[in-house]
């Protein structure tokens, strides 16, 4: 079982501990982006996973690709060429500052890669499960063409198309996304989406905006999610996390899941968060694994939850877990004791 | 519109994380002081600002102007000369255990200037405002003089005085503090005071010592407000910020403005403090911004609070903030969800 | 007065802030040991004390006795020779994450040594107290009859025999320990046991193992507290932590005390922990500090606790506090406000 | 007397001490580019001097400009505005293997800027030089027609134009760069070239590309500084420095000026390089000092070279050195003892 | 083509600059071995490689293993369990001061495994080459007997034996080497040998012990060469590099190549070696990659040096360069200039 | 065997790499002066030193303290109080540019020590040897004093006095120095003295200034270890390095030790210094080393030699390393090979 992961990956450069760009004189450098993460976390977690982008012909298109490589992810589809590789800078905030992050992915090697460059067939050779983000198809109008070919191409295999709505305000407006997003939705067969994503990229109203009230939102999270398969009828599993966030460092976490109308949930979280990114490519991980492992849907949903808030506990944009770990959050709800 | 700001800079010198003096091989070095913090933060609102002070001539000296120069501040009015730059040691503390400060400042060029090299006329050329904290008479008595030689230039022509009593117990007693300060707040305008400042430089009491129930106290705050303007009738305003202080990260922040015989408060913050130095200097910045764009009573102690409260987000003794992340705050009364 | 600490002290290397083995490039490089941290607290207390263990004769092993020598342990009756100084790998852990320990310690020299190398009665000259942990007795066999042997000794010579019993169950199962232990405990005049050591090492049940409510289970710790006395008559002291975790950083902290038939209790501190380690060595030394300083057994035990949560606070094994500042956490129960 | 330098500056990424961007963990962030340096370092001689760029609006474009303040650059003239920041790569070769910089510049603020954004009666209001390199019409079409238009504004005032030729093949051919160089030479007033600048901007031979004896060439590179004159009569001054590389740390230094028909020779430094960019930015800086100063050609050249070596001594792109320091190294040709 | 390397991969931790044990507070953590570094070598040369080793089941393990997958190498083969990683110290001297290795290798899982773990027949599946170096064999007699078997199994399927006899002191005396050695010289197809690895490892007299002139040694290298051929006729090449070492950093860098009874020599490259560890294994991947793409003699051994004297310009074990800088060093024997 | 050394310690703070002050975000702290370099090295070569100073009694005057014993320098005759430790900020120099040392010492405890502070006869129990540097007196009134009564009491104990004449012209002048120097040269026995120390604190002519010839000098200097002796017949020994320096990197180091009529002389090292301070502290310690050995006027200065080129492979004020290491360059006159 092998999944394929399409999306961009980006050189990370962060301030140390909560320095402002305006004070640095350093940044630390990693590599992430939304299917990047998702293709590492798999491949930590014993999971076939081979990821498409492209990447420019220089040291740092290497060592983005040597970072994948790195934790097990197959790295021969990645195409090679173009500018740039795209870089965002990260601040992270702490308590009433938010974290703030300045994109400079412009003009990137991926964001000018033509449709025509990807072969799907040979692609999807020995391809299970297809994931991708709605990131991908805001980056470029060849890329929401590319998106939607593969999709195609999926449906006419009968691969499962799995895909994170990931609404990036900084990429599009609500009416862009949604022109869009409603044709992808078409073939997905497990749609994550939080927050605003529902409203924003598929005009259906789940959450207020009120980021310290979205668990008292669950109703409304739920009518929207029966809303998706109503809209989508091809979409078989809607899931997504729930939060109340009191400050950057504080806040609650939940998930819901439905399928064959049947809403899952899990316990609720009290977090101390180290780093609030990349948990919900966390979430999409922790979903695929279990689909590729044949979990209960109760399981599925819990072992993703769990799989992102540990995500929250460590710096850099991977989840650099494993199952075990991911395991033991999921049994105990907590993880405070030190072995030894 | 043009402000004055006249005190001391010094370098400071702070352990990495929590380290101790006593175990640390390094140290993180910034430039700081209370009326250099206030220069800093006005100069990044756009604001217009000078400083006065006395630097050796040497490389430290040397890199303290650079400092302010890189934000904006005006330096020319900057003496040169002395021995040294003073320093502080900082150990940032958590938890139970309280930050700790070594001061290394006696014998700095400032504290040996003598109060005939200040030319008043030429300083106060183009100056709107004048602030500057307690601390400055209580680095010598030539500073003593030189402050209330300032004062009554500003009465001559004039020019408000904005002075945070700031009281330092390493740096004078009770009744130093008191000689000194009554006759400095004839002049003041706009006075600024927090926790034991009203008892310890003015002899009224406002707060019981218990840093867990400042707010409690709110009542007793606002009786020592008034008292002020009853003892100094030339001072129209009187702003505070109380506090409730948990542990060194967790806290609660709320501030009183008294003017117009009527009390303007703000909301209540919950903090996670990540440094907890020169919030003060920020809340007076926040202030005199405030003045300077002729803000409401209302918003101006809103502001004002809001810029203090991120001061404790940011490390390094200058509030690294823009007007635009100010206002958000004060507005959201949160901040913790990552823009992107 | 002087004690002698028995034990082993390792290199700990740890990842820098809360980064994985996985990802990092860097290790903090520090030295402790259970024994060895109670030695450090001890000296840094103005407490005369000497340190017995086995170093190699190499840079680690130098740079370990310089550790001890720096904060003023004797360190002139340590043995040399043997492979390599232990190592242990330490990941901070945060929120749901647990702190992970990866050891390294087999075939150190400490763990090679005979027991025919220690010669008791030069060892003990002038000694007044003896302190070990049940780490010591858990390394080999040939440590464990020179535990036995020491104990003797001091039985001979009239020297209390202060135990931490400090299960360890990556070191040795419940049936080991309890064999080994139950023979020493007849030599132990004080004994610290806390959480699981109890039915590990002894048999005897206090905690059920939810680390989450250990305070509420106050009542099952002393009635497991009498019971050592009772299978152990020459244990006059029995002294205990409890704790409520909720994540690693939030927990609550108390102590117990039986003396005299008598129990002694503390007020409960609201901890953010910065380390979760060597808590326990720390409240030993500050345990033996009053006994050596005649503390009141009310005060002992309320010192020792302050002691143990300072300790959270600083980074390293060795507990870098002083007796005002330990005294400060004791009286205040605070500690948040910035000195200045 | 005033300076007014126009080009762009750079976010500059180094990795720390000699590793490769495939094993960095971390960026040294520094800002520069050529005409920023010639900026910064004759304010840090005590001139003063304007900066001309374009800026984004972002955390970026206020921290570069930030530092022009910092060290004492005038940068009212900023424009802001456009995508990002440009950005370069650092990785500091050593004996055999060659420094290495990976460009990231395109799309920059400054590159995207329009001719028509430039007011140059306004901009050289109280300029007394005009300063920038070969690399600011090497960006774009737009910057080729405003350099040209800046030296025609200046041809009109009498503003002399200092250019410094700064060829760079990454950015243009030779062909494309003689187009463009050789109209613009028709206005410049001070030439400097360096190494292949000459045959690559000119069209004239000066240098046969063995950088391992370029001091050999030095009657080679004095016919081209005379063909330069007898091509452009205009240029009244014309200054190169010649080097023999022997490898990335070692390599000896020597230059040349020509003026009013005599040549001025240095003596030649034996260095050992710390970091081998942006000297000949000193070098331009030291020239322009001595042109404001009214040095004799002699000083002027010694002066420029002496500048020009201490900025192989320093990290970063800035020649953060006194007119004190350099006039000591151009007096003693030494400075290895330690003053205290 | 593939090549198998076999032999142990460690943690190296070494002080930052040129720091003591003693002294140092963090560690740099990379991971390396000789065989390892050849295998990282031909990945990034692009050829196919696997490592074949045995790695604890812990994080350590798990980080060495990602180490190699970083850059590319096939790590299916490798074996999991044991104890422990193997560690190196690693004190970068200066000038006079020697570099300095502290070994803590013993007892690693490397070291502990059992010849019969080592499943011949499908280890080799696919392998064109193998390579192995005196390391290997030195560690236990467990490995030195799977290395016989493995040459072995080799001479009966016709892979040619690659072997750098690597002689380390600090592992076993010249009467135990030479006693397995020359066993596995009777398997050798390409023996790599240096300074006292001759008489070390094979008894025979190649060079006096000065490492100050070793390349006025040279004929003394080449009659060894010969002799190495006349002793071990399966040995179809010789290939030795000869240094004179003046300094640490300083030193003079040539190669010897003995092959079809004819002698080839490189030109000799007067280094400033950044860290000087880990060239002769740069130089026998160099090597390898040669006769993979069946160079000529002379390139091969003008390659193999150019790769082992860039590997003196890398931090850490791994030659982390490309086949074009080699190429550049190799063409241009100099590298000083900076590329832009 | 016991050597007691009498001076200042200081807090060293080191810009990292060769940055300067202007750009460091921070400082390397470490802890020296002449005096405690010496002791240092004394306790690492295995001799009983106590060292004799006032420091303040805050953090810092402890962590110089415990740096100090960390090295098993005795520590318990230092007195406490004053208001501050004493500073030197520390600019590493590169090539042609010196490194500058900024002293921040004045008010420093031990600059205000009050001669009665010391009870000689107490100090001097069980001493053997007695050092200092011309650094002592040059502080203060009361430490030359001081100094002149220690001297004394050796007198009358018949204990010897080392005194190495270090002139700091940043300190005192000429005229101020020879003053008191000649007062304490009747008791010294043995003196060392560099460079310019002859002339400036006794007048005699040793050396012509020029840094880069002066081991051509070497005939002027033993003329003056002559007239040293001839001045101050109490003088049994005069010692003295000779240098060449041609950069803050290159230099030739060479010793000169004249006893009984005698010069003995030593090779000359060629240096690549990687730190150049406190070899003058290593050089002293490793004389007094050999005194307390009883070795040969021969091997005293050779083995002092050594020890001094040693400390500039060194970061910081103290020579870590130990007498094997210091014989082994004795020896080998080099040290290249890595020994593994």
């Amino acid at each position: 079982m092998k999944v394929l992961s399409f999306g961009e990956m980006m050189l990370r450069l962060k301030t140390p501990g909560n320095e402002r760009i305006l004070q640095t004189q350093s940044y630390e450098a990693t590599y992430g982006g939304a299917e990047a993460n998702v293709a590492v976390s798999l491949a930590l977690l014993g999971d076939e996973v081979s990821y498409l982008s492209k990447f420019p012909n220089n040291p740092l298109g290497q060592a983005a690709k040597s970072t994948l490589q790195k934790y097990g992810v197959d790295t021969s589809k990645i195409l090679t060429g173009g500018d740039r590789l795209g870089i965002y800078f990260f601040e992270k905030g702490t308590s009433v500052r938010s974290t703030n992050v300045v994109y400079d992915r412009a003009y990137s090697a991926f964001s000018q890669v033509a449709q025509t460059e990807f072969d799907w067939p040979t692609i999807f050779k020995d391809v299970d499960y297809f994931y991708f983000s709605g990131i991908t198809p805001a980056i470029s109008p060849d890329l929401e063409q590319a998106a939607l070919a593969a999709c195609e191409y999926c449906k006419q295999q009968g691969i499962p198309v799995v895909c994170d709505l990931n609404y990036r305000a900084k990429m599009w407006s609500p009416e862009q996304a949604q022109k869009v997003i409603s044709k992808i939705m078409e073939y997905v067969t497990i749609c994550i989406a939080h927050d605003e994503d529902f409203e924003a990229t598929l005009g259906i109203q789940a959450f207020d905006g009120d980021s310290s009230r979205g668990i008292e939102q669950k109703e409304s999270f739920k009518a929207a999610m029966k809303q998706v398969q109503a809209d989508y009828p091809n979409c078989k599993m809607v899931a997504s996390i729930l939060r109340n966030i009191y400050s950057v460092e504080a806040s609650q976490w939940t998930a819901l899941l439905l399928t064959d109308e049947t809403f899952y949930e899990t316990a609720t979280y009290d977090m101390h968060v180290m780093e609030g990114v990349a948990a919900g490519d966390a979430f999409g991980a922790g979903l695929l694994h279990g689909l590729l492992h044949d979990y209960s849907s109760e399981k599925l949903v819990k072992f993703a939850l769990a799989a992102s808030v540990l995500k929250l506990t460590i710096t850099g944009d991977l989840n650099l877990v494993s199952e075990a770990e991911i395991n033991q959050v999921m049994e105990s709800n907590s993880g405070a004791r030190l072995a030894r």
